[in-house]
């Protein structure tokens, strides 16, 4: 039986726990919610239990379409057991429609279509605020080697036409979202989570905001909209 | 005689005018100097006439060097005559050392040597910022054509190379500086102006600022600094 040993991280929505296998970690999922970089927080009840079960079916689905991911098991409600990467210190993120900094950076209106998908790659790194990077950025910071550049974004653009497919099919338009990679035994592998917090879903019907936006907006109804984007996700 | 007519564009540190001859336009260099995106407003007494001369010495020196420029003769102290451009609304960085927004973006010390330069694309657009933008943000703006976007990434490199040996001879360092271009019968050709207010110059011996830092921090001798800077490359 596998049991989490010491607290390596907690992040915002996350506590990574290492075990008695070192190859693997344990991924615990948190109700807690921040937005803008910390400033705002709060609670959203059951994100934990959501986020693990949407993380999980997603992952699958991914690794039966050929996507090298962490996940390995769900261990209990709110507990992956995942593999352990070098984590790449970038958030990938992929974009369908303009929303959220996009829409500020470009001067586009929310939910403008975008032809073909945009792939900003930002430094994971709190203290500077996430900031935009481009290749040259990532070359001095030495983030990640231009071949693993190139991986990640082909990786990204692969994954974003399975999610959009997935998505499709249960009435919800993947407007954008955030990866995370590591590398294991010298190849790419998809870590962190895919759930409302690192999604932005719009039902397609009402184009109704079914995310993290409506905790960060304060729209209400917060936890029915995972709930629902968990049914739907499970259907 | 050429003429001019009617103001086309009022920048923040230039004019610009449309003449009797439709291909070319007057640029005349203003005193006034503005940083942080307008906020802070001011004058640098005869910067005009320094920007313009020193705009006129570069821009020669690079066309001698096979880089095609809109400059075609300097009028008088404060005016020059250029090729009338259809600017590309990008700001291209050309940076070999760490200063001003990457130092904040990546965290690294000022001053840092780039083994490599690192170059940067902004949005030309005062309501949005001058965002910093990818590759893919410039497809979704129409900024430029991809073709187009390589050319003056390497443009900028030769530039660079150019310019960093100019001003070395001249014991300047060649920190950072910025380059607007402009399309002319399908060809990329170097516009804008080249000065102590768009690059950062550093004294080879001292590391003494000499350029528009001393504007944007307050630490006096800026006219002095613009004078000393154009004694040098004058000589």
């Amino acid at each position: 039986m596998l049991t989490a040993t010491e607290l390596l991280y907690e992040g915002k929505a996350k506590k990574v726990y290492a075990t008695t296998d070192p190859r693997v970690v344990i991924v615990d999922f948190k109700d807690d919610a921040t937005a803008f970089n910390g400033e705002k927080k709060g609670q959203i009840a059951g994100k934990g239990e959501v986020n693990a079960a949407i993380t999980t079916r997603l992952m699958t689905y991914l690794e039966a379409h050929g996507i090298p991911t962490h996940f390995r098991e769900q261990l209990d409600a709110r507990r992956l057991v995942v593999s352990h990467l070098q984590m790449v210190p970038l958030e990938v993120v992929v974009r369908n429609r303009v929303a959220g900094s996009l829409e500020k950076r470009l001067g586009l209106a929310e939910g403008t279509v975008l032809d073909e998908p945009v792939i900003e790659l930002y430094y994971k790194n709190d203290a500077l605020g996430d900031p935009l990077l481009n290749d040259d950025h990532i070359r001095v910071l030495q983030a990640a080697s231009p071949a693993v550049v190139t991986q990640l974004k082909q990786q990204a653009r692969d994954i974003n036409r399975l999610l959009q497919n997935f998505f499709e099919e249960r009435g919800l338009i993947l407007v954008d979202f955030k990866l995370e990679f590591g590398i294991q035994e010298h190849a790419l592998v998809l870590g962190d989570e895919i759930s409302p917090d690192t999604c932005r879903l719009w039902d397609k019907e009402t184009l109704q905001k079914m995310d993290k936006d409506r905790f960060r907006r304060d729209l209400g109804g917060v936890e029915d909209a995972y709930q629902e984007v968990l049914k739907r996700v499970m259907s």
